[in-house]
């Protein structure tokens, strides 16, 4: 895997939108930002004031760069949410979604780079042609244009692991129930059919029910213990009951 | 396929974040906006002026609801950013991904409604147990908190499939060349090769890096016919300076 792409934002118009594509950034594992013609960021507005943390490192280190600097040095990804409908033309066209560009540069080692353009044209189509790839977020035909920040933010969520090795979240996977626990359940659950005095003849139907409705829950350890424990003493105060 | 889920924002601070709310909305095919203690909307504000074309249905159509009744009428997913470590704790755990949910809801026939807390804190405990399922965005372990407005973006993008049927993007796959013109590309390109007079030795060698090179870029019908008609042009022209 190469490293994190670069992101570029293009004569943005609005501190708050550099600010948005910052903290996103942040959240995603990115730190590279690249800015051609930006507006004033000043630490007391609304670029510092929506970047979160991403005010501490990635805004005050973002770097000012000219377009051709920045067609020469990376492999570019031009975003946008209007293509051409065909191949006739070749500035937006053929382009790729954001999960697709997102597998295929795995196995891309180059220095690449994002470029985000403005908050009401996006990137001009002269800037585009020079750009080596497309990429267009699939939305509403009735209202396909996302706000630049939004834009940028499902992007790098889409990108996130060229940047990130591991996430916030631990690995649920891995915590399901054993299947010898699971089917420890399902025997639990039998007796607590007999406990009620369940009619032989429906026992197994009802136990192909609970198998399926379980099955598809893929329990936790816990929650598998949980209810084991709650059906067996059931099943135990039932038969004492009957006694 | 069930219809598009609702979307709930439970005690929102800022009017802005509902306006960005509201547009990625109406960018992905939702229309179905509930407010739980929602903050003044005016129409001269933030929230009207971060919603886009939102601004003319999703916004002014939004409903005040209570959370007891959000309960009661909706299978409901709760997103949050902080999830517990194991399963020794219910409230936050288990959890799916934005993508695993989506997948799993295209088969659930039910008014769903994806719940969204508040800007500083997320939902609280004791309103993320009320609800059904829990919902978490994978991000980096040292900042993995989304400001509300992109969470809420990220999320709704990914459920795109259950709100729309199709997108503005047309349909790339459909327009790559068939497999005839891309194999009379090849045998063009082996043509080249002997106009330029290529070693005999390397021809073939030669013509499976090239057709390795295409066979990975997928040519579209109009990009193979072009540089077929160009590598023509090219072999005739140097067939002829040879006479």
């Amino acid at each position: 895997m190469s490293s994190a792409p670069a992101v570029a934002v293009v004569d943005a118009q609005t501190p708050g939108n550099v600010g948005t594509i910052a903290r996103a950034m942040k959240n995603f594992g990115f730190s590279e930002l690249l800015l051609v013609d930006p507006p004033e960021l000043d630490r007391e507005g609304e670029a510092y004031g929506y970047a979160g943390q991403a005010r501490e490192d990635i805004l005050p280190n973002a770097t000012e760069i000219e377009f051709d600097d920045l067609v020469s040095e990376y492999h570019t990804v031009g975003l946008t949410a209007t293509t051409n409908k065909n191949a006739t033309k070749h500035v937006r066209y053929p382009f790729s979604t954001p999960d697709e560009l997102a597998e295929e540069l795995q196995v891309v080692d180059a220095p690449t780079c994002l470029v985000f353009g403005r908050e009401d044209n996006g990137l001009k189509n002269e800037e585009l042609a020079r750009l080596d790839e497309v990429c267009a977020i699939p939305a509403s035909e009735d209202y396909p244009v996302l706000n630049l920040g939004q834009a940028a933010t499902i992007t790098l969520y889409e990108f996130r692991e060229l940047a990130l090795s591991s996430t916030q979240l631990p690995d649920v996977e891995r915590d399901r129930a054993s299947e010898a626990e699971i089917e420890r359940l399902y025997s639990q659950f039998d007796e607590l059919l007999a406990g009620i005095g369940h009619p032989d003849e429906k026992r197994a139907k009802s136990g192909r029910m609970f198998r399926r409705l379980i099955g598809r829950a893929h329990p936790t350890d816990r929650e598998t213990v949980t209810l084991l424990g709650i059906f067996r003493r059931a099943a135990e105060e039932l038969t004492q009951d009957v006694d």
